[in-house]
């Protein structure tokens, strides 16, 4: 595992809403900020340094509240900007020092407290959609309803859908079992990606339907497998997987890549992730990114993805920069510059909308309201 | 099924060669523009309002001297000219209201008469293709030759490439015959879409090298049946049929997305096409094109592609906006407005070529022409 | 097989370093130039006509020195510009009047003397990933173990990718078994196919590795083996070939394409390539790179691709236009127009780094380098 050299980030990343006055110290995420719906909008920055002496307050007390914070009683607003406060992980440098995600950290959409139910909803659907569809009461019976687990399920789906005249299911089956069962971080990460393919994707009508048909999902979970694999050296059956899923469902993650919670893999094909890539949690990608790299030195040569960012079609990110939490790039970009959080970037080669010096903040989380062409609509205003 | 918005449209359908002379009502579609070849382009409109007391007697002028007006003694003029004449829909909010495409319109690509004589030429050549190759008797035998029908033969060859050990071929193939013997128009498409691909693509050799080989085609077809059981409520198998061929194919097309007829899905890798969107009838879309929507909103938020549209590699259109009749996009473009009738838009972001008050028009339709660069490579000339 | 207009070339071919200089003939692949390291850019060129006198000194000089130029005790130097010179073929026209290339060429990335042993070190590490990995012994049996040949594996591998269940793999065995068997410029390129992508892609971790997962070197082969079978008249076989290696490798490359030795198509997916498209020696290609066509006329309509060159993801050249020996197309640019050798174009559309008049130029070859952002990312350092 490659150690990320950590302090390149560091001067990026504003943890105050320092822009007008630097020596306002308030956390940026503080829940009174989220709930106060102030004219300010809730997400700004600069691109000042951070104050290091103040880190450790900030993280603490961020961490501290938010589970607790929302009050059912209090103030309906927007859930994409209560969610961020409620998921976003205080820094993302917590993201590049701490590989698998740490259990203490906020829970990542966590709209369903007891993880358990999942599974169950998912076999309910599945003979919700027998009784509709009579014709596919075996693939629904040996896909979900005769296991005993999500695991097992996930395990058998995947082997049926990686397995070849060489590589025989079974084989495979024991394998991903194997990794998957003994793993509760992968099961919740599968959890956490069914949750946010369900709740972003308005052509997903189910839960078992994205688990069963979403090549983007399954493409993650195969990703999962191989980079639990990678991380205990067994690099041989991490590629062959890496591989087999890259002609399987067009999607070719690295198994050496990082990859957080609630992860959208929107329609997939063509999605390309190198090795010392870092995807933070809550991310929404959609077909034909790349995360790439720059030359063939080894080393850390891919980008890092904040939390909460939203990465349009057909998109390049090339070399090892940083897009910052909340981030937007526009369809079609290519992205060889840092992006600051909560800017939107796009363009041939990228631009921030509303010019570098001074660009347009974005109030909501672009990875959950998947909106492609807000800002970037108007910037092509002119043009046609 | 979605009621799209009709009047959205309105204001933007130009049918008559008012941009000189708002008082000039000749429809733009006769004949005698067609045949004359005067040096006015025959493809010129404006933005103006068109004006509803006249569109009627318009479209009926048209519908019924079409069939009729190819003098074969006249004069002999460039094909894709005339056939625009003959086979455009007077207007594309017809698209819109009416599905499946109704039969007293004029046909597509009619140069085959008789459609029953299309499957009997497959016939033909997959005998003629076993003679040059006797190692393929098994493989044209079984995917052509022991069937009765080319609705028998379609069934069979898509079912054998969706399905997998855990979707039984039987069960597919009884499925999709049921859909398409009973569906003449899903007949009559599959014709047009064989013959755009032998008509426009000059790597196709023949129809039934089309029928076996071609991905696009097979997509789209898979896209035909999953349409029509998408249209029965039967979402869960359209679905079901939609991620198989994005798996198989590399082509996701949601299957409420409505698709006229003599369509191109050249080369096809990496296409995705969403709920809401509709394409018109003779439109040539290249791989990597993406129909988009924005947001997670449900309702009408694709696309809108008209007739003759021809659209380049790896070209994102986002949001419900329209391609007028005839438009050319080029490779690479980023799409986010309304790109007007028969106008060439290129670049990210788009730009219309030759400029946004006085687009150059185009003459020829270029889904039928396939020329991705003429205007295009000129917008580019100083570059390099 | 289409004979390629040579004279549109000539022009564009500069052998001398003449660009300060018009009377200064000294060849620009003297091996003097590459060992000196001099201040000037090894890689100088001007868009002057070559001087067709010289060319055939020119050339045998090279061809000469080349293979003994290279003193051990000599000092070192990168072997990018090392190699260059050695491999390099003194005239892309030479690939466009040769085909198949010729063995009396220089060979390219010839570290492996002797042919025969990169089959023995498949094995070897075969044998050694089973030790790792014991429930693979099956896999790396029949695919590689049970064979005696690198044709015979190949073959194997291939059919079994490549078959359906109405394409038995017994059948496809038999005839690649055929092709390869007795074609040793085959085997050739798929030994520096090999080389190549175990040199230039830092993910690529033995050879065995590549030669049983990377769909990207998979599909290379499958194409030659297509091209081999066009070239005979087996249009039928060669263009079933090419659409199932579409289907299962997500790329598309046309049975007529000429394609050199040492090719790297890193990732893959996406990759479409036209029929009359050349590829010179050395290039390396990345995933969603079109080299694609315009209009639907036969004839020669596909890019012409120099050695040395490097191609970025999502790029598109279209057109019968040629890219000079060693330039570099950054990601996402879409290419109409001729490239000067060893400069960099990027953009969409697509200027050369440097401006058109003194574009910068390149002195490593930049498919060997796989560089993809130098100079690429300070031309949009202004951005972002």
């Amino acid at each position: 595992m490659t150690i990320l050299a950590l302090s390149i980030y560091t001067a990026a990343l504003p943890l105050y809403n320092s822009h007008s006055n630097p020596q306002n110290l308030t956390p940026r995420l503080s829940m009174s900020a989220c709930f106060s719906r102030s004219p300010e909008p809730i997400f700004s920055h600069s691109r000042q340094p951070k104050m290091p002496t103040s880190i450790h307050s900030s993280r603490t007390d961020t961490a501290r509240t938010a589970p607790f914070s929302r009050d059912p009683n209090g103030p309906q607003i927007d859930d994409h900007v209560f969610d961020y406060a409620k998921f976003c992980r205080p820094s993302f440098s917590d993201l590049v020092s701490c590989v698998p995600i740490c259990e203490n950290q906020p829970k990542t959409l966590n709209h369903d407290e007891d993880g358990g139910d999942l599974w169950l909803r998912l076999k309910d659907e599945a003979r919700s959609d027998i009784e509709q569809e009579p014709i596919l009461s075996n693939f629904y019976f040996s896909s979900i309803l005769c296991h005993d687990s999500l695991a097992s399920a996930l395990a058998n789906h995947l082997s049926i859908k990686l397995s070849n005249s060489s590589l025989p299911c079974g084989t495979l089956y024991d394998l991903f079992l194997g990794v998957v069962a003994g793993d509760q971080e992968i099961i919740k990460a599968v959890k956490d990606d069914l949750r946010a393919v369900k709740e972003r994707d308005p052509a997903c009508i189910s839960y078992v339907h994205c688990f069963v048909n979403f090549k983007g999902f399954l493409a993650c979970q195969a990703h999962r497998i191989a980079h639990k694999l990678w991380s205990q050296g067994r690099k041989i059956l991490a590629i062959l997987i890496q591989n087999r899923a890259s002609e399987v469902f067009a999607v070719d993650i690295h198994p050496g890549a990082r990859i957080g919670r609630g992860i959208l893999l929107d329609h997939a094909t063509g999605v390309v992730i190198g090795e010392t890539a870092v995807i933070g949690d809550n991310v929404s990608i959609l077909h034909n990114v790349t995360l790439g790299g720059t030359g063939k030195a080894c080393g850390n040569r891919h980008p890092k993805i904040g939390d909460g960012v939203l990465i349009g079609a057909g998109t390049c990110v090339l070399g090892n920069v940083r897009i910052g939490d909340g981030a937007k790039i526009g369809a079609g970009s290519v992205v060889l510059k840092p992006v600051p959080p909560r800017t939107t970037a796009v363009g041939n080669p990228a631009r921030l909308v509303g010019g570098k010096e001074n660009p347009i903040r974005l109030d909501k989380i672009p990875s959950l309201t998947m909106d492609h062409t807000s800002h970037i609509s108007e910037w092509s205003d002119y043009v046609i």
